[in-house]
Formats: structure tokens, sequence, C-alpha cells
């Protein structure tokens, strides 16, 4: 095995020593985790003996390894990414809403009477940095095209967040169909629908699909009917403004890009693990991607 | 990046990201762990993208955990310590003779095989210094005074190092019988004796047990009997100079710290993980102890 040499360094790496906690980070492949260059210049900044350690590890490998691991005494939880966020659910004892409706979990820990709980923040992020922009969840009615992890996730929170219509579109309906069936399960006030992605007159659109990443992507969808009151999501993180967010701009919208959803989850980590809170803007300074 | 960013205070911390391998620390207590200030500061100046981080394990949990561990992908291998050390073995699908005589290990690693490979170089530190200074371990007569952990390492690494006599002294005899039982079956040309610790017209004396970490402890034996010729080591890390090296110095005596052991075997475990190799001496001066 031959490791790769590190990128230099310009804000503070934690010291690690035998007061040091852990927060693994699972998944495969490992090379583009990005969760030690946010969290561990925060630690560093703020004095928390603490690290994000990546773990390389296959849905077969999980079951043999997540239990033990979290019930280390310095392991304060687990961020877990692709490709284990669904394999992870059998092993946990208990979960939120989110990732029940979601059917996907990204953060697991320990708690105190030694049972593994899972939690979901992608669309958490995305909630909150809609709501501190000024856009108001309850009652609203949203459209969220894509129906993949990031889209079940960001469906889940908005539901949980009291949106009155969630209008669901993938190009496999089954898939919009089987997140359907969970949002009623959970949000049986919820006014749910599936079809083509239609903006109009809507307070509210998400892209969450990858469409936008390559440049000869099409748009998610058609943005001739997109009224300037209604808001623009977005899950690409790159390039930072997509063609649909340019789209969206040019035409009045307030939009949110896929970055802004990044850091306004991580503050919902920290608490999950149990943190102490910062800000967005903060981590966004402080990170070293 | 930014320029006017503080230099670190003391030498380089590594930045951990999506490509970092990880040597994992196991044992309780953690706190008292030197590994991470001694490791990680010479992968950082080396430009080696790995840390070593530790996990708080008992040995109740080590079973559950290190065969999974160990074949994650960036799992480079473990360093065992207290209170695991022996329980590891039932682990292993091979290990040294070291580690059978010792009966304990210190390392491990899963080989291409998928098989966890165990190795012990506590002894093998000691034995490195005392060649580094020139002392010629093939037919030396030499007495190890305590059957512990770090006495048995010693005596194993002693007897793979061609010692032809090995006297060995613990306040239980049943210690030393078990361990003089361990050497005549791996190292069968050896003369092994059992008794009170006597350095008369010995060529090496080492103390392996914990007497002269505080001020008012006895001596491990007595220096009455020691000749200028006989070469005097010393398990104890603190203090550095203990009364045992101290009065050995006085009387002439070529002696080894317990801090020489400890850096001579880094560079054992450094070739056991397939690391770039380096000197006791850089070690020591990049660790941050």
């Amino acid at each position: 095995m031959n490791s790769a040499a590190p990128a230099p360094a310009s804000a503070p790496a934690p010291r690690i020593d035998g007061n040091t906690q852990v927060i693994v980070h699972l998944g495969w492949p490992t090379h583009s985790f990005k969760s030690p260059l946010i969290y561990n210049p925060y630690f560093a900044a703020h004095g928390i003996n603490m690290a994000v350690v990546p773990l390389a590890c296959t849905a077969d490998q999980l079951g043999g390894l997540l239990p033990s691991l979290l019930r280390l005494r310095n392991v304060r939880g687990a961020l877990i990414t692709m490709p284990l966020k669904v394999a992870v659910l059998e092993l946990l004892d208990a979960s939120s809403t989110a990732v029940k409706v979601a059917g996907a979990c990204n953060a697991v820990r320990c708690d105190p009477q030694g049972r593994l709980v899972g939690e979901q923040f992608d669309g958490e992020g995305f909630v909150r940095g809609l709501r501190r922009q000024g856009f108001r969840t309850e009652g609203a009615r949203a459209l969220v095209v894509g129906s993949g992890g990031v889209g079940c996730a960001i469906a889940a929170s908005l539901a949980g967040a009291g949106v009155a219509e969630l209008h669901l579109s993938d190009a496999d309906p089954l898939c919009a169909q089987r997140l359907s069936t969970r949002l009623a399960a959970h949000h049986p006030g919820l006014q749910t629908s599936i079809g083509p992605p239609d903006p109009a007159g809507l307070d509210l659109v998400v892209n969450a699909t990858p469409l936008g990443m390559r440049a000869d992507d099409p748009l998610p969808f058609s943005v001739d009917q997109l009224s300037p009151s209604t808001w623009v999501g977005e899950v690409v993180l790159q390039p930072p403004v997509t063609p649909l967010l340019a789209a969206a701009k040019a035409r009045g919208c307030r939009t949110q890009a896929g970055v802004d959803m990044l850091f306004e989850q991580i503050p919902a980590y920290l608490e999950f693990f149990d943190l102490p809170g910062t800000t967005p803007e903060e981590l966004r300074r402080l990170a070293q991607l």
C-alpha cells in the first residue's frame, strides 16, 4: 500500500494524544471525504481534543465493525456515507423520523444505555439554510426533483418542517412511490403527488438529482414556469453556481446552493455528538477544502 | 489559505484527509499513550499521510473489534498495549517466536492473505539499543529481574539474540518458571536458571520491575557485587536516571535507560508496518513528549 502525501496544512491541525476522542467516518472509497477537512480545523480552533478519522469500510464489513467501534469509550460517534447509508439501518436500535422517512442514516452514536441511535442531517442542513434566509416552511408547497438518497433526505426534512404539499419526481417512478409511501406513513397530514417536474405555482423547488455537475447536463426541470416568488434549492456542489441556479437567479428567484446545505448541516451533527455549537460561516472560514 | 495564519507552536501535526491511513493504538486507559506523540510528528515530517489514533479498548471488547478493524483498507495495523497484550494472542493466525516466548504481543497487522500476524518489539528495542552501544549479545550471560510483561519480552529477545545464559528472578517464582518453560521450548540451547537476583560475574543485568519509579523504592537488586564490566539495563522511564542507573554508573558500568529502549523499538515497528525507516535519534528529536 502506498499512501498519498498529505496536502500542506494551513489552519491548525489537531494534535492527537492519549486523551483524543474520535469520530470515525465510515465509507468507501474514502478519497473524497470532506469531513476531516471541515471538522478537524474546527476542533483545533476551539481547543476540542477530538479528530474525525476516515475508515475505509464496505457494506459487508459494516455489521462486524460498527457496534464494537461505537462502544469504545473514546469513540464519540460515526459519520456514515456511501455505500453504507442504507446498510447501517439494520444495525440501529433507534432512529429518528427523518431516518425512517429518508430510508437512510448518516450519523450514529451509542447512547448511555448502549443502544445505537441513528440520525440523518442531509435534509436538516437544507431546511436550516432555507429558514436562515427567511423561507417559511410551515404550510409551503414544495417540489423535490430526484428521489435518490439526498432527495429522500430533503423530502423527509421538509415534511418534518411542516410543508403542506410535497410533489415528487424521479426518472424511476418506483423510487418516488417508495418515498411517498414512507412520507404518508410518518406524516399523515401531508399532501403528496408524483409526476413530471413542474415548478409552476410552488413556493420551493429543489434539484436533488446530479444534473448540473457536467457542463452538458440538461436542466433538471424547465425554468419557463418558474415564478420569482419560488425559491430554488440545489444539491450539486460543483460548480458552485449550476446552470439551474444561474437561471433561477436570472428570473429573480431566491436560491440555496449545494455548499450552503453542506455547511448548514455540520452544526446539527455537532449537536448530535454533544459538541459545542458554531455557525456555518465559521465552519466555512476554517475548512481546509 | 491564509498566509498570515500563525505557525504551529511545535512540530508539524499530520493533516487528516480522505487519503489518510491509520494505525490504531488499542488499550485502556489511553491517557498515557505516547505513540501518537512519537509516530505522528515523524509521519508529518516525512510527508507520510498516516496517523496513529488511540482507541480505548478493554479486553472484553478486543475480540469483537480487532479482526474487523484490521481488515479495513486504510488501517495499516494496530499497536497493542495494556491490558490487551496477552488477550490478543488468541486472535492471531501467526506470531513470531518473540511473541510466543514473551507470551504477549504488541503489534498486529493483516497480511495479504487476510491473516492476523502478531509481533513483539519491547525486547527488540532493548537489544537493538545495547548492540548499537557495542554490547555483544552472542554468548553473553544475562540476568533479567522481573518476569512480568516487559521482562518476558526482554528475555525473549535476548534469547533470540543468542545469549548463552539467561538467569531469571521474580518475586513470584511461578512467573519466572512459566517464562523459563517457554524459553526452553523455543531456545533449546539456552541455559536458564531461576533464583534471587545476583548480578555477580554477569555480562548484563536488566531491571524489568517497576522498582525505581518512586523515590522510596528499594534497588531491584544489590549493586555491591556489580562489576564495572557488567552492563546494566533499565526499563523504568521516569526518572530518566533511576537510582539503579546512578549506582551502576558510579561503579563504572555501561548502562541503557528506559527511554533508550522506547525509541530503539520504534524503527522495528515502522518496518513491521512497511513504513520508511529512520533512526531513534530522529524520532526522539521530533517527538512531542
